[in-house]
Formats: structure tokens, sequence, C-alpha cells
């Protein structure tokens, strides 16, 4: 397992984590200031900011994309939603192409509705094939411009609103029956990335008795980004009381120690929501505290 | 599938549903004025009234126990503190036995000291041998006065600090590893139940990929009880904010038409947690509203 304990070379920020402090052109300059090799930014900050003047930042600065967020939200009840969505990812790929992303990180989706409070069916097998059907259509024109999609298993407490995909185990069974050639898809730095894999955050799947299994069935090639923070006790709210490494229960650094030795070789991607701590906080500090925290607790 | 909007026959009441409106002999007395035919009490609650005077109310009103709540809550970090368990665990099985009840429900527990907010140590896979180890050491004295353990897979958001055991397939392989011979250890009632099975709540198993397959799998012998309330979107509190049946994404039905479709016959049990809405309201109101959807989105 890599040594993190003496430097960040493989520290990436997931720009949730500092989004309440700066605009994208800010975290990017903050991060290239403290030696932060690489962050994965939201949609609605690039285009805030503009992606044209991000690209450029990003190659000026030498910054990577670990990772983009995100597509998905495929399931639908009407052929309007459900093209619209479709539509949506095509450009959410091709931004992450713009951007030389490592990965286009897909949420799903979860039942039609439900994140407004009125779900439209209570159908979840049925959210399930559109999830299906979505990543399958996306995952066409992902190849075509060579960019891996990778399906984010999020916690079960997340199935009606924002996912439907709640395991490693079910998220591999996509990969598998989508994309059964797996490796040699899209050749990217050296190593073989399968066109279709997963994004492993360790909030999602740190309860998962089938987890280590599952990483080492995963391998390399469909493992296309790890992302950390830990889970507090108590959670105070379903969606925004993420912890800071190191201060929750997750053993963070044997989840790592799975994915590395399976072969995984990219970056340790900080994704914290947090509206009641770490938003409230100086970005510099939450910053200095993930290069901390990366090397003391992950 | 039985039909149950005619009547409710096979409702039953988790106590804890009105716990914040009545103690214990109040609830017996309210469940049996409404025709209600079953209840599953907490230990506390029984302890308040007294264990003889509740089993004497129970045998008067004919109403049964479709369950006894709770055992559970194995791991610990001192050989002091297990020992506590297992001897809290025999005695909640005695008092199970005194009440008749289906089953003593087992919510295992999760980190040791999670649930103060003070986890002793971050390896879960210790704290589900603790569970396992638990489980066996307490299902020896279970058989030998024939009370069935019915393991509880709770919510993986509550796999922090109440219970590491966190799918069904996840229970039934500790079913198959500690109770290998299944049907036939306990006969109650005509129909075989084995001497460790499971508790299934809709709530926490809802959005399992593997749900349909694993109930099959499960049989009629391991499904000791199954409970139900609903999914709200969204979620305001990981404990307290549990829905009232079809309030939610639940689809409580169909679950329902899998369990019986391998012979289950008893309780559907509701037990809802809900400190800013049904714990608010009149008991006899909760009740009613039970009753009514037991009928209509059960």
């Amino acid at each position: 397992m890599r040594d993190f304990s003496t430097g960040h070379r493989w520290l990436s920020i997931n720009t949730a984590t500092v989004r309440a402090q700066w605009p994208l052109d800010r975290i990017v300059s903050e991060c290239a200031a403290r030696g932060i090799r690489a962050i994965s930014p939201w949609r609605d900050q690039v285009a805030a900011a503009g992606l044209d003047k991000i690209a450029a930042l990003l190659r000026d600065t030498g910054i990577e994309l670990s990772g983009y967020c995100r597509g998905g939200m495929f399931p639908a009840t009407t052929a309007a939603d459900r093209a619209a969505a479709l539509d949506d990812n095509r450009r959410a790929v091709d931004e992450a192409k713009t951007l030389n992303a490592a990965c286009l990180v897909l949420v799903v989706g979860g039942l039609p509705g439900a994140l407004a409070g009125h779900a439209e069916h209570k159908d979840i097998a049925a959210a399930r094939n559109d999830v299906r059907d979505g990543i399958a259509a996306t995952l066409e024109h992902a190849r075509s411009v060579g960019m891996s999609l990778a399906i984010e298993p999020l916690h079960p407490m997340y199935a009606a609103d924002r996912a439907c995909v709640n395991t490693l185990e079910q998220a591999l069974d996509l990969c598998d029956a989508l994309d059964p050639s797996g490796a040699g898809a899209l050749g990217v730095e050296g190593r073989e990335r399968a066109a279709l894999g997963v994004a492993l955050d360790v909030y999602h799947v740190w309860w998962d008795p089938k987890l280590q299994a599952q990483i080492a069935r995963a391998g390399c090639e469909r493992l296309l980004a790890f992302h950390v923070c830990d889970w507090l006790t108590p959670t105070r709210d379903l969606l925004n009381d993420r912890g800071m490494m190191g201060d929750g229960v997750i053993d963070i650094p044997r989840i790592r120690s799975w994915v590395e030795a399976v072969g995984f070789d990219g970056y340790s991607e900080v994704e914290i929501f947090s509206a009641e701590n770490w938003w409230k906080r100086d970005g510099g500090e939450v910053l200095d505290t993930c290069i901390a925290r990366h090397r003391s607790a992950v």
C-alpha cells in the first residue's frame, strides 16, 4: 500500500468540499497553491465559471481531474424526460472530455420525482431498468469519445431519491452486463481502464459485509475512482453531515488497502458534504485539514 | 396472498408505535378494544408495567405476541461487557417465553460505544464476529426453553451504532452457519419454525436488489416476523422519521407478496418511530390509522 504519511501527491479534492466557501476558479488556485494535484469539480460550478476558462486554468496549473461530477439521474416516467436525461448525460460526457477527466461519475437516480418529495411510482425495479438502459445509451457515446463512466453505488439511504444502485456488487453486475469486455476498452496513462466501472466512496460502502470480496472482483480495471470522508456517530442529517477523515468510524486505511491490493494507483478524492461544520469554516482551513488527514487517516 | 382489505385479523402493533402516548397496559387494552389480536412489546415497557402483570393481561385479553423487542447488542471490548450482554440476552429469552412470544427479535449491535457517540474501535468485522458468537451462545439457551431467535437486519445507516447485520443475505448466512438444521427445531402452532431466523422489516430492506431472491432463500421456516412502516422522502431523521404505511415510497404489497409466496402466514407488525408526527398525535388516532392502512396499503 502506498505511504500517504509523507505527502499528498495522491490527494484530490472534490470541489463540493469547499463549494460553500469559494467559486471553482478560486478552488483551483487554492489547491494549486497547496500542491494539490487533482480535483473533481461539479458541473454547475464549471458552468458558473465557464467550461473553456476552467479547461485553460487546469492546463495552466497542471491540475488533473480525478473525476467529473456528475452524470446519471436516468429514471423517468415520460419519453420526453428520458430523452432529456440522455441528452444531458451526453453533454456531461463531452464536458468531462474537454476537461480531460479520469471518468464521468454517475449518480444514477432513484424513483422519478422522489428527490422533490413526490415519487411518481414505487417500482424500484423499474427505476433500475431505466438506469440500465440509460447507462447503456450513454456508454455508446462515452466509448466514441474515449471517456470512462464510473457508476457510484450510493448508500442505501439514498435509494429512493438519489441512486437506486446501492451496493458495489449491484454496480459490478451492471458493469458486467453492459461492458462485458471490461479492461482494454480505453487506455489512459498506460494502464487499462474499463469503459464502464465504478467510483467507490467509503461513505457509501463501508458497512457492506461483501465489500472486500467485491473490490477483489472489481479489479483495477473497474475501479475508476476512490472517494473518502467519514461516517459520524451520530449522523444528524442524511445528506449533509459527512465527517472529515479520522473523525468517524470508517476504517479508511483498511478499505484503501483492499483497493490497492487489486492495483488501484489513482487519487484519493475527498468529498465532504457538511452543512453545519466544514462548510462553515474558512476554505483554507478545510483544505489544510484535508491534507493533514490525507496523511494521517487515509 | 391474503386479502387484508376486509379486516385486520393479521395486524400486530409494535408498541413503540404508541409508546410516547401510553404505558403498556393501556396499549394492550386499547388494542383489545379495537379487535387487534397481537402486539410486540419492548422490554423496558414490560419492566415498567411488571412482567407477570403483562403476562396475565395478555392471557385475559387473548392478545398474542408477534415478537418481543429485543435482545442483541452483543459487541463489546471487555470480557465483563460480553458476559453482561449474554446474561441480558438470556433474561430476554426467558421473558419472551413467559409472554409466549412468537420470537425474540435481535438487534445485534454495532461498534461498541458508537451508540453513545464514542466508538471504541472501527473494526466492523470484529463486531460481526462478536455478534456471531453472541447469537451462538444465546441460541443454546433459547433452544433449551423453546424460543426462536429472529435476527433483524437493520438498514445500513445503522451499521455503526445499532446493528452490523445489514442485509437479509447476511442474516441468512448467520442463520445457516449457526442453525444449519433450520426447520424442525421448534414446533409452534402446527408449523415448523427454525430456532434461528429473521425479522424482516420493510423499512430496513426495501432498497435491497437481492431482496426477493433472499426471501425465497429464507423460506417460511426462517421468516419469523414481518414488520411494516414506510420510507418518507425526504427522511428528516435517521432514527425517528419513519412513515405510516402508504405515506412513503415502499411497495409494501409487493414485498408482502414475496413473503407470502414462501408460505409466511403470520402477523404484519406495524413499527413506527416518528418523533415529529405520529408520536405527537392521539394514540387512538394512531391505532385507527394503523388499522385503516393495514387494509389499504399493506
